[in-house]
């Protein structure tokens, strides 16, 4: 099973470079506006980026999200991926470990990132329906759990959430009973922080108050806009001729609560917030965390720049510093605090869906904050 | 005149077949969306889908919807319908069986359902029209309908209600005058549980609650968005140089009320409902019966299917069993009772036609159903 | 001038047979949306459509609308509008009579029409802009507007409200100052209804007040959506090299109160209203009907199908009542009077607008008169 | 380094030519509609134009906004900028003047238009981020900025307000801290009237507060929707090849608050406002004024016909008054006091902006202010 893991890990990479598998239009991130200041009163010179983390100091509230690792052939991605985390302080994720936890000759792909950046924060990645039993294997041990911490000296442990994902996949590991009790536990047993990671679909308000009462000390609402795993695993069906599957991979693509909505229904729980999903500038860093994400985490393009090289990754950090500065200048906000703080107009189908799931009330608080 | 009827028949089977006369657009399945549940605490493999309808358990909660019969040519579809209806336990329904009422040597394109069905609900059908006095006819007898529900030993009657189709015509029968007391009549006389069936213009509130007043024991809302009568009517008219009445289906194609918005509307009656019109997948049916529905018809991709062989049958209920269940463990619902009581966000124009027509408090409840 | 005047009226016709001048998006009828009624209990031979208007009783409620004379060219025109309007029981209206009024030669393009249609309701035609003093003409005496009148044996007289068109034709009587003082000296002394009668802006609802003060027998709400004198004058100008008033045309093409909205508006007068602009099947008559419009009028289909052929005007108005007749009883409606209390749902901008203007209660109840 | 400024003037006037760097779709200027009035009791003839802008009197309330100067080859420019706005009265604004208060050289360029415009009402221009510190400067002493007042003999001193543009712009002056307290100084000692003029992103209810709280005696709302700086520096960085600040400025060309909405946010602080930003017909200027603004800003209509020649400016001005008269026919308006009180109905993205913001319940008084 180790092989078909590491398979399906280099297969996921080729296929998310070779096509388009983002659906940035679901995210509606024009919906989430600023307002203006004429008189800003920000020297961008003095912006400060810095947040802190789950205890940790971070220079910039980036993540580079959770992407790979499992195949020789990947080792080099994260390898670049490291060296930027360390070079700008930034977070930086590793993909699902579970081929490295079955077959430790694969740990390298992993244990690079740890090698390259010794001070950045790191965080294990394993998922949620591999804690629980499935049809094809036994979940994994608190022992197994704690390997993959291990394996590249882990700050914080991610639990992705990837229902949908499971769904679509060929081979997928369809049970999701018992991820609360099993979460539950680990969170209790594993002595490090749990941020629980939707990966594509988005946390609601409900769940977030429910992973709260799990214990975990952090959520990446990964929302609905960004790279599509359901279209990634339709892509994959195709290629195997499973029209089955590959009709639910499509007809899925775009389901699920889109990030900046998510951000808003997520935050009713008061834990740090992760925002993943299509974030694809510095403009819509800064909504994120306008809305309230402590941090946005940013995956496809990452892992474009890092397939090709480390100066690309540093050019994408640039950039997008760059860009979310002067959305905090323009919104008069020299550090993230205030960056919370400013009016933010929340229009169009977000807002929409606010309104009817109770938060038209915060919308205007927030589209009037300065009043 | 059964000649014109039987002929009328093979008519829309082949048009419908030829031409895409569905406006799946005017349903606005999409205005229905689901709030994920990153933690579904879901085995799909126990996923329960069995409902119950007029007193009779069904393992699916899918009508294979009312659509042929009345001539030779057409009771290989009726039969690999049959086939399937039997081997998954779905519902099933005839088209009009006015044809073999008239001329009993029809019969056999009818009765062929209860042959290959044998533990099957089968549904007659008859139309509302023709209950009453007609230019061209005399309303049909009790013993003729009783004819109709012993030629498939039916367990229910359908009694379809087509104002528009036969108003986009060209021999349409127009009068609908007394269609509410030979309603009334009828479902005290025949001993038979009476569906109410509308074929693409929907049910709304008030009409629900009238039916319900005429001892109507369920209602298909056939909402505007499926298959469109009026645009089957009007290729027909064109065939027949009536440029007149062909206008008039063209015109009439988008009349009435959505699917969605007509589950809504019609459940304030508080009877079993069918919700038929414009289901294409099984997301659109999961919509439809968290909305309230108690089962979904599906005419137009079933009558394809038919056309083609018994496995396309069956691998168009696989498909749908397949994506309904995706989207119950995605909202968390392990029985169609608890996929009633997730949260639905009902958005765009749906939404703004609801609020209007009073259901504004309705639709935020359903939105937070959970809080 | 009077050569002026009749030069322009051919041109008038030719340039609106030649090209597209409507705006139909504009009038937004898909705005405006019926509840279908499953069982719509009535026959189609028993509706009635017959209507009383300014104590005439007319067989249908449609109004050939104002549109030509003051020409030879066009009295074939006139001709064929009159014969149907006999034919069909109609009310029929003349273009601007100020042709004839100058050059009495002219009269016989506009007397045409009570010759072929003695019992029809005839309403002669001249603009308020005439009715004052402008830079190039003294206004109407009364003698002279009791000529227009009594050159067709009206029975009521329009009075046209197009100060748009004025400002977009070249040689445009600009003044619109002393209007209302105008209107309401002549309700007091020409002893006939008179009409007040928008061209393609509409009728507000303080503006319909206005009217009603003045003494105004019915309003014609002419709203925007139908032909555009605005863009007729446009093409004009153009041929006319006259670079600035063309852009004027242009630019102010889309002006004004759509024909659906302007029904809600102005039916706060009571008064009698005549729903014209961008009426182009039975389907918008209807809707028109159900807002709240005595009768409907009709003016570049008819002008279209006089250009051709009595026959042709008969097919319009044959297809009309049968459109018509399809809606009414799909909303349940036997009479017009039945059809004004159906329920309505005003969606969209048209929703939008009227409810910042005042209309969100009126709008709901509308939606809502059967509950 | 006024070799730097004097040779990006040139570009800037060069590209604005060349490209098309209006976002007119972001003013939303159609979601602002008139409510016609049939009976406009209005005589074009007399309609009064006359407005007083900071307590003189000017003929017409258009302002050619700031646009150039400061390089031999605008100078004609400014000339024929300067005829038109001596001959009608208008007010005129020369370009930020920084390259000739470095290079007296320069100056001929600018005071073009005081010879031309002996009696017109001028606005001299310097940049807010020129009256604080920068890396690269020292701000602006006062003796300077009076030498650009008296460079035109300027009635008023318009200070922009750029960050934007700077922030786009690959040699920007980024810093804006303390912008707050130069302006306060300034309008305490300049001894003239100071306008606090946006160039493209709007100015908010609490900008407009602040400005208020400056000692600003007027604001240029300078909203979004017109000639965008970003998009004009994005053209810049690529001539250059500077990719990143390229990408700002094309990440953030639709940034900002339209002009229409900042017209309703700014008017809160009741001082005259100039609205510039995208008005593009006398429809726009009459849609700004009913709004709320004293005047309308002009910019690129006006740089284009003036550099052609000045019959084209008259052109320009000429159209615009036309159009302008027609809106006010309409809506019934004889005075710009009138158009100011006519019913305004603000729809669609505008409307949901200003309703998130507070606004609601004056956009619904706007709209039945004759009710
Ligand atoms: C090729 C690929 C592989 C991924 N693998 C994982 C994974 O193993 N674990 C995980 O938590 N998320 C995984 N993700 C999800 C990302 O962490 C992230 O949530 C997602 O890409 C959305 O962000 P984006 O729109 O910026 O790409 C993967 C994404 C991609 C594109
Ligand atoms: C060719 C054809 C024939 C039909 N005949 C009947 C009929 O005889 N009786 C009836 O109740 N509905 C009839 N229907 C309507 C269907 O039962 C169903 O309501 C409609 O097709 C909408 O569902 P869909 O969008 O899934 O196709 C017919 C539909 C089609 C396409
Ligand atoms: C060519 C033409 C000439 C018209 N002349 C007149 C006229 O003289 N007097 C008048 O009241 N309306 C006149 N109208 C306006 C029509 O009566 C009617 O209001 C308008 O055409 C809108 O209706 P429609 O959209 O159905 O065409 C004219 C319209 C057209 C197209
Ligand atoms: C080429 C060009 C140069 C400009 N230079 C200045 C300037 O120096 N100072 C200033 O206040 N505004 C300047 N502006 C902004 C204009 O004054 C005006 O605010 C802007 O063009 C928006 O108006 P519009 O959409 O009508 O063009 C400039 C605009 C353009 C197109």
């Amino acid at each position: 099973m180790a092989d078909e893991v590491t398979q399906r890990k280099i297969e996921h990479v080729n296929i998310a470079l070779a096509n388009d598998v983002s659906a940035p239009q679901r995210a509606n991130w024009n919906d989430i506006q600023f307002v203006h200041q004429a008189l800003p009163e920000v020297d961008p010179g003095n912006i400060d980026l810095s947040t802190s983390f789950l205890g940790q100091a971070l220079r910039y509230p980036i993540f580079m999200s959770s992407l790979t690792g499992g195949h020789p052939a990947v080792t080099m991605i994260n390898k670049n991926l490291a060296r930027a985390a360390e070079h700008y302080g930034l977070a930086l994720g590793v993909g699902s470990q579970r081929a490295a936890i079955l077959d430790p000759r694969l740990a390298a792909s992993y244990s690079i990132t740890r090698e390259q950046a010794p001070h950045a924060f790191l965080i294990a990645n394993i998922g949620a329906p591999q804690l629980i039993t499935q049809d094809k294997h036994a979940p994994f041990t608190l022992e197994q759990v704690q390997r993959a911490i291990h394996m590249i000296e882990a700050n914080a442990l991610a639990v992705h959430m990837n229902s949908l994902q499971e769904a679509a996949q060929p081979e997928g590991d369809r049970n999701a009973y018992g991820e609360v009790a099993a979460l539950r536990l680990l969170t209790q047993q594993i002595g490090l922080p749990v941020i629980a990671k939707e990966t594509g679909a988005g946390v609601s308000r409900e769940q977030a108050l429910l992973l709260r009462s799990c214990g975990i000390s952090a959520i990446d609402v990964g929302g609905a806009g960004g790279s599509s795993m359901s279209a990634l695993e339709a892509a994959r069906s195709q290629t195997r001729g499973d029209e089955r599957t590959m009709n639910i991979g499509l007809l899925y693509k775009d389901w699920g609560i889109a990030t900046p909505i998510a951000i808003v229904e997520a935050r009713t729980a008061r834990l740090p917030l992760i925002s993943t999903g299509g974030i694809r500038s510095g403009l819509d860093a800064a909504r994120a965390l306008a809305l309230g994400a402590t941090m946005v985490g940013i995956g496809f393009p990452f892992l474009q720049a890092a397939s090709e090289s480390y100066e690309k990754v540093c050019e994408v950090v640039e950039s997008i510093i760059a860009q979310l500065k002067v959305a905090m200048q323009l919104s008069g906000a020299t550090t993230l605090a205030q960056l919370r703080e400013t009016d933010i107009v929340v229009t169009g189908a977000s807002h929409e869906w606010l309104a009817l799931r109770g938060f038209e009330d915060e919308l205007k608080l927030m589209a009037q904050r300065h009043w």
